[in-house]
């Protein structure tokens, strides 16, 4: 699978020449003449590759059975005749009214009991059997109908899955899903009971019939019944995906399909998704009212490129504001060009849009476009077409790998268990502002980082980072084990190791899984009072601040390497430290303040061997490399829109985008970007 | 139709002998020996209108078809004896009981899908066929019963009327409603399709039968939809209210019909209700614990006054708290009458009150009244019967007209685009507060202010202000052009002109309407990030403050006369100016701080030669004029309870509340009200 | 009825040999070997009662009609071997799955309109007949089979009872329950009409089968309609406790019978309850994160106590943390402990817990236990097996009884009337927060207080305090009189005697039934402006802060104690004082900021002769006595973690905890709890 789907790339971009560019491409919502200014400024652009179809189900199948196709056939073919190829769309996330309509039952009913009804997008169920027959159906005549068309390079199923049903039919698929995982019958059952620990609040099972997503209120349902169904709301999705999938695949198997994923989003378990895919994909809209977003979005850039350990696509961002928040800033001058080389320095090899031009009306009708409202004389088409004219000068760099020793855990398991139960002893934890908080310092310390799951392959990395895995597997904690014994080192923050998939409390306690890992145990977890912030003292002698939890550790086999300063836990352990065959593992205890947490992770890193990509450059610069087998480039970002930067490199090499020989060193003026291929290969 | 709406409301100032005064009356509360106490406290009070029956529907029919008129002859009887009109209510804004049990599908479907219930008020759902027939049987009982009732003076139509419903009726009506509005059949639909912009999102329609209110959730639902929904819901309310309209003037046509209005309310357009009231009346309950309340009640008095360019209704107002809010201040000591006279200031010919006598039970039971709960030894008490017996002085304005050469734009097109759509650059648009922001510093200078809508005739005014009319009519834009052509001065603030009436972008864009007359484009909006203020510096030199908003403003015609201080848009236009015609536009693309807006507004007003009502006055003191064919009235109030001043007078004139002679000046102590009959007249 | 539930209780007390100590056991949740641990361990730390099967249900019956009774006759067997007395639930708290989903129509029916699904607990509507059967079925298969257990010592009806439920059926029983009040037929629905004074918005009913529940929306529903339906859902609920007290006590009478309360629990009138009760319980959970939380529990204390005027049971505190609100806090060292005796002062009989062992998963898993995850060694076992060893020092103290001359009424009827019905002058009363606002100076200056009802006997009292009781009964006012005449001081704060039981304003206002009380009347109230605050002026000179609240107040036979001291109120009456018979009545018409509250208060208390336990203590220590009728228990706690106190005493006496000798005072370490015998008897 992994092979075909490699080849299927390497022909994508064999056919683009290197890198995509482009958008989605809405030609349903214009008049034919505008189509012929489209497709002469995509050219003018650079534009190789369009989006088409994505919420065109009505205008392809505006009754039930009846077909409409001559439109996309004309995109099509003109597109083609302009040597624009085509990302072809299932329009399955956007069911026609009449399907809605015909079939409520294939509406999804939503956490507070609604029907999410027809009007907004993904109004569909997962689970019905009508939607899904209605999706094979339109998938199948186009696959049949444009499988083989010269412009077509790429499937594009779906849009963004996400749709969560609390409904009946929810409610017989997640039965069946249940039996899957704990068997049928009276003994499957029996396991259920267990996973479930139906004894307490007399919830025990005696029929499957009696098992049912969980009911309103949601909030203080059975925690391990909540967490199974966030695991069959990811399935039952990908289940949706795969149907389509298969159906353009058994039509012709030698072109890519994907489908988009989002930023962070909890609903969908893209480990499991990214099997599926030939590529993964990514649409985000880093908030440019935020400072911070870039974090944010560097680290879901590493978490696409992790997610197959390939090069990713950039399938959707925003040449400018979006529109779907309160307040939808603007990007600034120049800030479009380097986000977009930001996803490129971390492994994406494409440049797309949402989307091609501003729609007049509809709920997106002020989401920024490549081409706007205010046409070509805008400021955010002239930076569109100067990337767009840029690109082709660091094709090279398009299906370069990138490599890290460094592993930082990002597990939907884990997240799950974080945010979708409740009753933990505090019921505010934020997962991905947690991961977060862990890659900063990795990233502003230009280190390259690679997401793992709990499934990963731990035995390339050096260094393991855990944060807050309150929910682990048994065979995680295994390799975790032979991870360290094997000589690696694992940073793991507080309030990980507690419970077993079945959101049950490990025994002894706590942490039951990582009590020989991290030398010790903890007696009692001590959330901090609202407001409250403690004193932390290290070995050293320096004093820094901390909040949020508390605990209480008993050390075994660990030493302490800080300690409470005050409080009702003056002078026992923050953090800790334990030698665990040939590695270490370091345990910290506390939310340490931001300095602290990026020393303590950055001495461990350290003391691993492991070296940044570069040596020395301010924090708001980013760095990174990529590898092909001949070719080694550096990316250098500079992300300040105030400060330049001098940075020294470790070889000279040549600046692609300016092609300009470079030694020594590289100015990099606020905003600026350099890719540089560096003379020593890889 | 508007020249028989005044004979009626002739007939009633002549038979008042001036102001009406008086309150809502529930005699149906009480028993039989208040009542006697109720009418000589009236008398002694000076009441010479009582509005009756307003929520007497089970008093009257307490069972399908059995009518129980004998108390109401009474009540009518009895007030009609001590010389007191009625003000006689249908009272169908409150169905019985019996009416919301037999036919649940008469109560209205709220936003989020409940169904509103019986057991509040207003729960009827105005699409319902069996409320309207049981409206209109109550109704053509009370016309044929009570019309030749010698207490009548006016008929009061529901009250209030508000009710929102996304029933399966609302449906029906609103596909109707649509049919009318884009035709029927399948090119109507098209048109529908069109208007809509059904090409995003796969929402085509192609069958009526498909199209409906918006689902839930309803935020993200096409924008137009939600739209039409909007102006669908004013006028299926308006249905109700004209259906009982025309059965009681079928009746009898020679006296006033009427509703009572609400501040600020969204749900109904009230220039399209107007034109079918023979007069406006307004509810209006300014909130004592904000200081600026003032302020708003002014704007909605001079909206009320300018809806049908009349005299107008002041129904319902208290006597001090209300009982709904979290907090329920009192009105201070002499606050009430400073409120009653600032009605009166703005154009009011009545004076009256919700309720006459406190409730003992229900939900109001602690709302204020003229005869509250502590009795006529109650300061309330003696402030209304004060009040009560002052206005006769003033009995000569009654029915006085007013005259202002400044319209400020108030339309609910507007409003609606700005606030029940989404997707905007910003989506936290309160168009009442922007609005009432450039209405403040005008109130504040001594300006006669009209309030005008996209349909209203400009040609009188000197100065149109348009706040944020983010949607615009091509009848308004070219009313405007040929309103600054002709010599006009438009003062128009940002995110204006931009959609057409389906909120579809106007193309090309921004501001797609406005273009020609600002004499510019804007390349893009740019919303200030969250707290983010920016200086914005005058041609003078003089910097002020800004925040909220910007825009990346092209000049074409026009010349910039401000401009950003710093930031990314340093040096790029913030306020410009354009000749077109023989008048001025001033166009301000930022949200000026308060004293900003008011000098950029008030230099624009006076280049344009209007005059204010008084030349000097403190801010804090109200100063309008109304106008009889032969008099004229100067209204000063002191609306600060601290501060004193002394207002010079234009000319000599008599102080009507205290009969005396005033020349040069007139000292205002705090909470002071002066009407003065000026010597020179119109 | 009370002698025989004092007979029972001293029965338990024998059995037991003093106090309960103990807790939740839920077997069920365990393999057989872990119970032989459990036993040992009981054993160990002194456990003699432990309460078993509260949501068993599933676990009894699995199918409808097939019980299980295997594992509990074990683990009954097995605790009576081991010396451990049984407190056995009827586990009707938590219905199974099966009976939920033969049988939807037994959930309730939550105020959004929602049916409350299986999932969590306390799922069923208490008016469901069909729930009533299947209840009243296992309820007499446990009293059958295990009245006669040599284990059994008392029966745990339910558990927390509180489901409110605005189904049909609750419909059915409410117009019953009205029936019952106003009578039934055409006269009981006139006074019904006039109770809940439907004349006002148009409400009347003229039948029976129209009156329902509140309708959705609530908010603004008709006041003595949601009081009633208030009344109502208490005494629905209660009917289900007696259903099955009837049946065990039908089977065998001579032991306990009651059901566990909750800490300031507003849908059960705990006063109609405890009538029913052979002894109250309480289960408490005081948040460890907030410094306040010892006054509440202390007033809650006083509350059970005062019930029924006896000693109660402690039925579950935490041993350290909860999990149910967003921060849960652990009980630092100490704190445990001095809560459990802080129970035991106010006159507990027990110190019980939820629960013995950590739930491994459910939602509970990380609630704390008297045996944690981390086992026997970890600090709350330590502290949980010390308490246990300590109490039987104190075993004299059981059964024991309170005195007070303070009384401070705390009623459901002024909560409901503050809290569940809208439109007041202010709508954010928090009844329990304004009682405890009363209660804290007279915890801290060491009264003895206890709590009244509205139809309590007053005459054993000196003082009593009445804190914003909006709504009192004729019955009480007359009471109060007679009280005050008799000689007793009256406190009574603002807004109080306001409305009859109907919740209609009692006329002449204000306050209608307090007038004569009080000496004078209210013209108006005067809610605060947000965030204002006023001056108070003494007599004695001396300024206090107020704010929230201020009456405009007319003396009559009153005397003025204390003025504002400026604002639109100044010079007007803030506090006044009135003789009445031989007593007198302090009226305080603001809210007094804390230390001026505190003085008014103690001020009273001290002329009216009160002494309190102690004379010399500082506010942060607790002291309280109980008396049997030979002996005298003082009791003093450290309610500080910082700082020590030494307290005089009275009299010398023995301290039972160390069992040494104590005369002229004790010394208190921070969180110290000494429990002295005292020489002098009663």
């Amino acid at each position: 699978m992994t092979r075909a789907a490699s080849a299927r790339m390497a022909g994508l971009r064999e056919r683009l020449g290197g890198f995509a560019f482009g958008g989605d491409y809405n030609p349903e919502q214009w008049d034919r003449p505008v189509w012929d200014e489209d497709v002469r400024l995509m050219r003018q652009a650079g534009v190789n590759l369009v989006t088409l179809g994505v919420f065109a189900w009505a205008s392809l199948e505006p009754e039930p059975g009846r077909f409409t196709f001559d439109w996309l056939d004309d995109a099509m073919d003109l597109l083609h005749r302009n040597g624009i190829s085509v990302d072809l769309a299932t329009p399955t996330a956007a069911p026609p009214v009449w399907l809605s309509q015909r079939h409520p039952g294939g509406l999804p009913v939503m956490e507070d009991g609604e029907v999410f009804g027809f009007g907004n997008r993904l109004h569909f169920d997962p689970g019905s059997q009508i939607y899904r027959e209605h999706a094979a159906r339109i998938t199948t005549k186009l696959a049949r109908r444009y499988s083989r068309h010269p412009a077509l390079a790429m499937w594009h199923i779906g849009n963004e899955y996400g749709p969560l049903s609390y409904s009946d039919t929810a409610a017989i698929r997640f039965r069946r899903w249940l039996q899957r995982r704990y068997g049928d019958g009276a003994s499957g059952l029996e396991a259920l009971n267990d996973a479930w620990y139906t004894r307490f609040w007399s919830q025990r099972y005696t029929s499957w019939e009696q098992v049912a997503p969980p009911e309103i209120p949601r909030s203080w349902s059975n925690p391990a019944r909540r967490l199974d169904f966030a695991r069959f709301s990811s399935d039952v999705l990908l289940e949706c995906f795969l149907a389509e999938r298969d159906i353009v695949r058994s039509v012709r198997d030698d072109i890519p399909v994907l489908t988009n994923f989002m930023r962070f989003y909890r609903r969908a378990d893209y480990w499991r998704w990214a099997d599926e895919e030939d590529a993964v994909a990514l649409d985000i809209y880093p908030d440019p009212g935020r400072d911070d977003s870039r974090v944010a979005a560097a680290l879901n850039f590493d978490l696409m490129r992790s997610l197959r350990g390939q090069p990713w696509i950039l399938m959707e961002q925003a040449a400018s504001a979006v529109s779907q928040w309160t307040v939808n800033n603007v990007k600034p001058p120049g800030r479009m060009r380097l986000g977009s080389y930001q996803a490129i320095a971390h492994g994406s090899d494409s440049v797309m849009f949402f989307q091609w031009r501003a729609s007049r009306g509809g709920h997106e009708r002020f989401h920024s476009a490549m081409l706007p409202h205010s046409g070509t004389g805008a400021r955010t088409w002239r930076e569109v077409e100067a990337l767009g004219n840029e690109l082709p000068s660091i094709a090279a760099v398009a299906g370069s790998q990138s490599r890290a020793q460094v592993a930082l855990l990002f597990d939907w398991d884990c997240w799950w268990g974080l945010e979708t139960t409740h009753g933990l002893p505090r019921n505010d934890f934020d997962y991905p502002a947690i991961v977060t908080g862990h890659y900063r310092p990795l990233l502003e310390a230009h280190h390259a980082v690679d997401l793992v799951c709990l499934d990963s392959d731990l035995s390339r990395y050096k260094v393991l980072v855990v944060p807050n895995a309150y929910l682990v597997s048994d065979d995680f904690v295994a390799a975790a084990k032979r991870f360290v014994a094997g000589g690696g080192t694992l940073v793991c923050s507080f309030f990980s190791g507690v419970v077993d998939p079945a959101n049950q409390v490990r025994q002894p306690a706590y942490p039951g899984a990582f009590r020989a890992l991290i030398g010790g145990y903890i007696d009692e977890y001590w959330p901090a009072r609202e407001g409250e912030r403690f004193a932390v003292r290290f070995a050293d002698g320096s004093t820094v601040d901390a909040d949020w939890w508390q605990e209480s550790i008993q050390l075994e086999s660990a030493r302490a390497t800080a300690w409470y300063a005050g409080g009702l836990l003056a002078d026992r352990p923050a953090v800790i430290e334990n030698q665990y065959g040939a590695g270490r593992v370091v345990y910290i205890g506390t939310r340490l303040a931001e300095e602290a947490l990026r020393d303590t992770l950055l001495a461990a890193v350290r003391s691993a061997g492991v070296a940044p990509v570069v040596d020395e450059a301010p924090s708001f610069v980013e760095a990174t490399r990529r590898y092909t087998a001949d070719a080694e480039f550096l990316f250098l970002l500079n992300h300040s829109d105030s400060e330049s930067a001098v940075v020294p490199l470790p070889a000279a090499g040549t600046e692609l985008l300016t092609g300009s020989p470079v030694s020594d060193a590289i100015p990099l003026p606020p905003l600026a970007v350099a890719v540089i291929r560096m003379s020593t290969g890889s």
